[in-house]
């Protein structure tokens, strides 16, 4: 598979933004450039993310060869079945990676009973290896950082992608620093602290981490913040939940999505998913909604949605959904879009909501699902009633993270049923049934 | 699909040993009656687990069709694809159910490196709909009592079967009881209790829960009991681990595997699957030897193996292992006459290094696993240390469970590198890198 060309170039090499940069021959696979999402203008492929001209956020861009629904399907059980549509080499299965995705697309009758909806299905992220959808933006970044040669693996985190970078470090055997808030979940904490011996705490929250991790990427040669500097690297992973959802169902799109809204990336990317589809005529075009979730804690998207305003005002999160409390979030502008132009909508609910809404999954389809999780089934039930979802249309809904991450916001409101002897008599007595 | 018979019979009719039972066409599959695994006498199929004969223990007996690679490939990405080698009916996958399985089948290179295992792999079903192995025995049992018409789906657990029941009969709208030991781990608990209303707590350790439960299962009508009275039914699901191990293998059988022993269920039934394959020359026949691992806590079987005795003597548990906290194993002969006869062996070790294992897995193949998991582990490293398992024979370990259920075994041993202010000097400061 090797072209002759060494896999990795030096941390100054690749750090350069232009001709000098080193890389393998199709390290990326069908990615043609660098585009920005502002101004248009290009850039080669490297580990950039800011707009040369005018510092606006940079995406990948493709030249898609004809690609077939047989060909997808004959490949791996996980996100590499569509590697001709990722920014990765053609050869990525055999890099030691965490084979995140192809979870379950689960037919969600009794939810849908429950919340008046006729066709519901809920995909299921938090089977994936550290249960939470972070498994798939993570395993794209760590192919760019390989790619890079980068020295250190990082990220600032809420919590999930925190344990995604430290395990698939660990596995490709690449040096991984990870900053998280130190009032973070302690399952979280264990959960990264597990594989990496450089979990660092920060004293603030999630705003705080990234203002750091971005400095720190400024002053550093050779690390790769998967969400800073090979950002619209790792942000291509979040197509392939689009990509599976529409397998899934049959190579078809949903009526309607609803969608957890942090920095509001895998929302825009999901969309991204779907438009690719059509423009490669692997679904049918049809018009679908896309629905943003989010917290009344952390709900600066929400806000702006239902002002009509473009602009966003950051917020300080105070919110359990702690995965979700973005305060100033990356993407969020182009959420509003894709909200507007789809005819979706931005919803928030409270905490209690969430936390009702994660015993609703679970007493409902057997899923126990984490806070953000939680409210994004609060936001589906909310739309709901407010009118905002067509209840007969065929509808999506992500739970993306674990419920034993954040175990805390329910543990006060379910336990056992009783605590009994270990007797026939003390069971009969005890009334359970 | 409906064969014009109903699809539940009544209780009392159900409970019948002949006969008198009321089951639809094909509510079994393949499966042709239930064998007295001591005797060898036969019954038909039904609620039944003990021979009328000697009360030796029954398990499923079929007459197989020809079955190709071509036709499970076919099938859905979970265990419904062994479908036909399973206890269940053709359209088992349009009963509501959690879809487990086709898990992980990871290439550990580094662990390998570690342990000094030239080809070693790990199956990991940590990633399974409530992250251990057990969803698939769950799963096999939910569909035989919907065929009995039961009306009440239960266990006897230690922790993770609980966790399976609960949300396999949430989501399949069937009533659940789970019964836990009053000491198991919090997250357990709450992973339980989330699903269902009735977690009853019991007083003893897991031995007087499953006592009690057959207490239960002999008093009242209509309750499926999964590794009661449902056992043999239940039991057939692990066979699908074995399954997948060779078909992800590309239809190979492994040289050596290293499996966890509780009940000592799982590891016989992969032995089982094993043979099954060979049977229906889905693989090559080939030598294999099959290793238990146990905790020095709870260790009888293997104190049985280094005796080199038949009779398993019961202990009182006293380990970080609780899901594999039986003191008095039901299959633990069997487990033995496999070790024998296979040239393998069934080992023990400590809590100490069962917590090293969990680590050591973590940092070399990111993976985080629970104290069953971390027992394998460690017993896989004390096999090469002790020359009972060649090194240069390809190995796979199974990860049965998932170490954010069993936080507290090592929360002592990892944790944040340091807790920083959210500066760039902090950090330079702070001598992470
Ligand atoms: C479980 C979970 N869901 C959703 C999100 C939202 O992701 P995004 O930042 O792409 O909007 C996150 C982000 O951390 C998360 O952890
Ligand atoms: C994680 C885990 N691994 C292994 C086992 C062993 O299962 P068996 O009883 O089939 O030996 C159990 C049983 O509870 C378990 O929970
Ligand atoms: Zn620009
Ligand atoms: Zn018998």
């Amino acid at each position: 598979m090797s072209t002759g060309t060494s896999k990795t170039g030096t941390t100054t090499q690749v750090h350069e933004t232009s001709g000098g940069t080193v890389l393998r021959e199709g390290a990326f696979g069908n990615a043609r450039g660098l585009v920005c999402r502002e101004c248009g203008a290009t850039q080669p492929l490297g580990p950039h993310y800011a707009c040369l001209e005018c510092f606006g956020p940079l995406e990948i861009a493709y030249d898609f060869p004809e690609v077939t629904r047989e060909q997808i399907e004959a490949g791996p059980r996980n996100i590499w079945r569509y590697k001709a549509l990722l920014p990765v080499p053609d050869d990525i299965e055999s890099s030691p990676n965490t084979e995140p995705g192809f979870t379950r697309l689960l037919w969600a009758e009794n939810l849908g009973r429950e919340l008046g909806i006729t066709t519901l299905w809920v995909k299921d992220d938090s089977t994936n290896p550290t249960n939470s959808f972070k498994d798939r933006v993570v395993a794209c970044a760590l192919s760019a950082a390989v790619e890079f040669g980068s020295k250190v693996f990082a990220c600032p985190s809420t919590g999930n992608l925190a344990n995604a970078v430290a395990a698939a470090g660990a596995r490709a055997g690449i040096k991984t620093v990870v900053f998280i808030p130190s009032n973070l979940e302690h399952p979280k904490q264990v959960n990264s602290a597990i594989f990496t011996d450089s979990l660092v705490a920060v004293e603030g929250n999630y705003d705080d981490v990234n203002r750091l991790a971005s400095e720190i990427a400024g002053e550093e040669d050779g690390w790769a913040f998967v969400n800073v500097n090979v950002r619209p690297f790792y942000a291509e992973g979040s197509k392939t939940l689009g990509y599976e959802i529409a397998e899934q169902l049959g190579w078809r799109l949903p009526d309607q999505i609803v969608i957890p809204v942090a920095s509001g990336s895998q929302l825009t990317k999901v969309d991204k998913a779907f438009q690719e589809l059509i423009k490669l005529g692997l679904v049918e075009d049809k018009p679908y909604r896309v629905f943003g979730a989010q917290a009344e804690g952390c709900g600066p998207v929400a806000t702006a949605f239902k002002a009509g305003v473009d602009a966003i005002r950051p917020v300080k999160p105070d919110t359990i959904a702690k995965s979700l409390a973005i305060g100033n979030p990356a993407d969020g502008i182009y959420v509003l879009d894709i909200a507007r132009r789809t005819s979706g909508a931005v919803e928030e609910v409270d905490d209690d909501a969430i936390r009702d809404a994660i015993v609703l999954l679970a007493r409902t389809e057997g899923i126990f699902t984490e806070t953000a999780g939680g409210t994004t089934v609060a936001v589906l039930k909310k739309l709901v009633e407010t009118g905002q979802l067509d209840p007969d249309l065929e509808t999506v809904v992500i739970n993306t993270g674990h419920g034993l991450k954040t175990l805390d916001a329910v543990s006060g409101r379910v336990a056992p049923a009783a605590t009994i002897a270990p007797t026939y008599d003390a069971f009969a007595a005890s009334g359970i049934v």
